[in-house]
């Protein structure tokens, strides 16, 4: 037995509790290295004297690891516990010591593992709407123009023009109204848009005014709604939260620009010396931008500041949760003050973080709910589209993926393929529509909450910022048009998603004869997902799966969804 | 190469920034597994062109893992790196995405390990004057009776009679305030007190009325006056939070006893039904004891009515800190508010959990700064006492509990052999006057702060409570008494920890021919312990270290304690 392999870390992702009296155990080993893992439990003053022992199942199965996991209900949740594994040889204890022949109870309480109390405040509540949401995420700018009447000077292309750095397009908040039935159609039931409020630029990620919608894209009663009338067709608004800096414009740095340390707000930004130098370039700022100063989320007035915009869009305009810019150079401190604040104002409001890479340590049930899953991304491109994974590799990863965090954290993860930060995802599998389809099918089935970027319905191309952010070509955009197959498939992975609770099921993945193998299973029913990505045809439970096709089926039988 | 045995966690124990600038990175392998560790690093927004790279330290070794280190100083703090990796025959890469030959720096962005930002509200402080404290832990009642105007009609036996759990002695916090000066020239310079509120127990912990000293143990102008004369001398003051539960006496719980749901204090307590039961079985509590019902620390009035509790005697008695008994059984949610409030009425007030087991789920710097370090007071058992650990296996254990937390944590680790929750050390160790004397030098000497039990210095002897709570006896207390030798050692420890600065200095702990080896280094001077617990001589390094002794030098040469 590898015993260097063996884990498990106390109130982590590997031990967390779901409800007042239940609580997940994981343990991980090297793969196929052990035959048995059970867990030997009891309230914490019990176990000296006595123990209870339950079966762990191999959930999950990672490239070098298997994790076993098991879910206890408890009577009282102070909860005192060692694992105790069998290698097809000989068993083995595993307590907070390590690995060892022989374990004495009675003296546990040096060094049993243990979650000590369930107290409610601790358990972390998936936001229920979460689990049948379906995004639809939309740069604002390339959407649709809704408002005739506007001054339109500003718009320095033709709708449909290859986009540049500095392309303004027209999209505007009343085109989504507009469109809101259309996304509902097509089976999303959540928008996610990129920065609304005023800004030079088009993306609007460098905001000069947190309290007012930006001209070019309309007014704030435009904002209003656009909120009110998606919630009367049941869909759900979250906003993108740019805390992480500000437009070199806002006033509060402007005023610095003039004042240096003698103004009140030089604290809020992170500047060498008693001011802004000339070359501007002794404060710090997103990226290499100068005109874009980092905000000093350190500084109490600050976290005054954005906590206060936080709230006033959930009050005020009643959106339904915040995606957080840059989320990860800001820090823990804030964002568990933004945590508490947002969740008292409007307690179903989501919290989605901007990090790219693993973020366990914001997700604890402090800090944000969820984060934009790029991770997820980088699996699909490498599986679909760059051809640096069998399915079996993606299996694994797929599998490493869940075990970062907490089955509550996986619901809400956005999952998604592409995003205005990345090449389109239909470009980078060279156009082929096979590969899109079974990724779509993917996003909708792995645990998580999937989130589409706006034209991937009617597979818009291009690569990197500014070319994934193209004019939204309506005149495509028809679910009897030349992407009806794309709209068919989207309305049955949206319709699956909820009419089978599909957040609601036990998921397992796996790999055989390089088919991706994804089963959902309810006590209620299985939905099962097969991918051969590969140009030979395949056998699964002798079945056979067709080069470049993927299937859904219901039960064993019912095929639900099949490309051929 | 045990690529199971690769682990770096990111934003955890294995990287943790220090400084606004400097961040210090782990990593482990499989002990002996590889023969250099290197972290390729640079700024986030450059690493995919070009990098740096620096080499890590092997700096600590456990059972079964070695663990590097480096300390890194930062112009940009926006890190990005991967470790590299030769096990001899080849180079590997490790990052997200495990360890792989060949690493795409281009396409880092999705799979590099990264620390996005050092903010400067997440790096966690030290508290300062933990770096040189010393302590000595009172269980008030059989300290010292200073009071002798009271009324002693409720003590119960003579001074000195072994206690029974009903016990009354007498000792008083005026008797403390006396005796502030043996304790200090004893070598200890802060003092943690059991509890001292209200409470018809010996030990008060179970608390009726939080805002008033026992009138057993004297009055609030008496815990004043404690405080003020500890300061005039240069000493801390720490008490005991019992927020985990009260008395049925606390007015709040008896006027639910009275009008069960009908009480506005009903939420404070954890009650199954509408009332508490004839048989007081129907309610949370502290172990099984229905005299201390369990606060429900998940409502906000109990959270508000126990922070006030923690600020007041800051602002009104000037107190250093707290002990948060039973600390692991209220959430986390309470503990962050409680550091937000205590840090923000006294920042440098010191937060200590009684947690037994690893904690770092609430020593990340938002919750306690240290603990109760109870996973030591075991090692010192297994190795010094009960002979389960050699001086090897010892060595690592010591590694591993280091490698459990952050650097600044380990420094204000509350270090203790015995307490009044354990059998007294000296009895452990069947009254070997070596034994206990080398476990000194080792709680001394290992990264913490050390905490002795009231009467280690004359060798108190007792098994588990009541009997690990006897009486101080004055009698013996005295330097040029009969235990001469362990009042030496101690100030000679006492000194050498402020002297030497041995807080600042990087431990490195070993074992060669079953001696325990702990050196301290700083750029000056280097401190070694050389343990020696068994019947052999044993040789090291050409110097012979006799059966059962030990030795502390300065920079290889100088003895400065010499144990034969």
């Amino acid at each position: 037995m590898n015993r260097c392999a063996i884990q498990h870390i106390v109130d982590s992702s590997y031990c967390f509790p779901v409800a007042p009296n239940e609580i997940v155990l994981r343990l991980r080993t090297e793969k196929n290295d052990i035959v048995r893992a059970q867990v030997i439990y009891e309230n914490k003053y019990v176990i000296g004297e006595s123990q209870k022992k339950a079966e762990m199942r191999k959930a999950y199965t990672g490239e070098l690891f298997d994790f076993y996991e098991v879910k206890l209900s408890l009577e009282d949740t102070r909860l005192a516990y060692v694992f105790y594994i069998n290698d097809g040889e000989k068993n083995y204890y595993f307590s907070e010591d390590g690995v060892t022949e022989d374990y004495n109870f009675t003296l546990g309480f040096y060094n049993f593992f243990q979650y000590p109390y369930i107290n409610r405040a601790d358990i972390m509540e998936c936001v229920p709407w979460m689990k049948t949401a379906v995004f639809y995420q939309i740069f604002v700018d390339r959407f649709r123009m809704g408002d005739r009447e506007k001054d339109t000077s500003y718009i320095n292309c033709k709708w449909g023009d290859i986009p540049t750095p500095k392309t303004f397009a027209g999209g505007d908040l009343k085109g989504i109204t507009e469109k809101l039935d259309y996304i509902k159609e097509l089976g999303c039931n959540a928008i996610y848009l990129t920065p609304v409020f005023t800004s030079i630029s088009n993306h609007k990620y460098d905001i000069s005014d947190y309290y007012r919608v930006d001209p070019h894209f309309g007014t704030n009663e435009d904002l209003k709604e656009l909120v009110k009338t998606a919630h009367s067709k049941g869909m759900r608004v979250v906003l993108d939260a740019v805390f992480n800096h500000c437009s070199e414009r806002l006033a509060q740095f402007q005023d610095v620009l003039k004042k240096g340390k003698e103004s009140p707000y030089f604290d809020w930004f992170v500047i060498r010396g008693d001011k802004v130098s000339e070359k501007r370039d002794n404060y710090e700022t997103f990226a290499a931008c100068d005109y874009m100063p980092k905000l000093n989320t350190s500084n109490e007035e600050v976290q005054e500041f954005l906590l206060d915009i936080g709230a006033y869009y959930l009050t005020e305009y009643d959106i339904d949760g915040w995606r957080l810019d840059v989320s990860d150079e800001i820090s823990h401190y804030f964002w568990r003050k933004f945590r508490e604040r947002i969740k008292n104002t409007k307690k179903d409001a989501v919290i989605i973080g901007e990090n790219w890479h693993d973020a366990n340590s914001n997700l604890r049930g402090d800090q944000y709910d969820s984060i934009m899953n790029y991770a997820f991304t980088k699996l699909c491109l490498d599986y679909f589209a760059w051809g640096n994974k069998n399915a079996e590799q993606a299996a694994w990863k797929l599998n490493e993926l869940l075990m970062r965090n907490t089955d509550p954290v996986n619901t809400m993860m956005l999952n998604l393929l592409d995003s205005h930060d990345t090449h389109r995802f239909f470009k980078e599998v060279g156009g082929n529509r096979f590969k899109m389809k079974a990724a779509l099918a993917l996003l909708f089935l792995f645990t998580g909450t999937p989130c589409i970027f706006y034209g991937t319905e009617i597979l818009t191309e291009g690569g990197y910022d500014p070319d994934c952010r193209r004019c939204m070509d309506w005149e495509k955009a028809r679910p009897d048009g030349e992407c009806n197959d794309i709209y068919e498939l989207i309305g049955t992975l949206s319709s699956l998603r909820k009419e089978q609770n599909t957040a609601e099921g036990a998921i397992k993945i796996y790999a055989e004869s390089d088919v991706l193998i994804l089963v959902n299973v309810t006590e209620k029913r299985e939905i099962k997902l097969l991918i051969n990505n590969t140009a030979e045809k395949q056998t699964v439970d002798s079945e056979t799966v067709m080069p470049y096709s993927f299937r859904i089926s219901l039960n064993g039988g019912t095929i639900l969804y099949e490309q051929m």
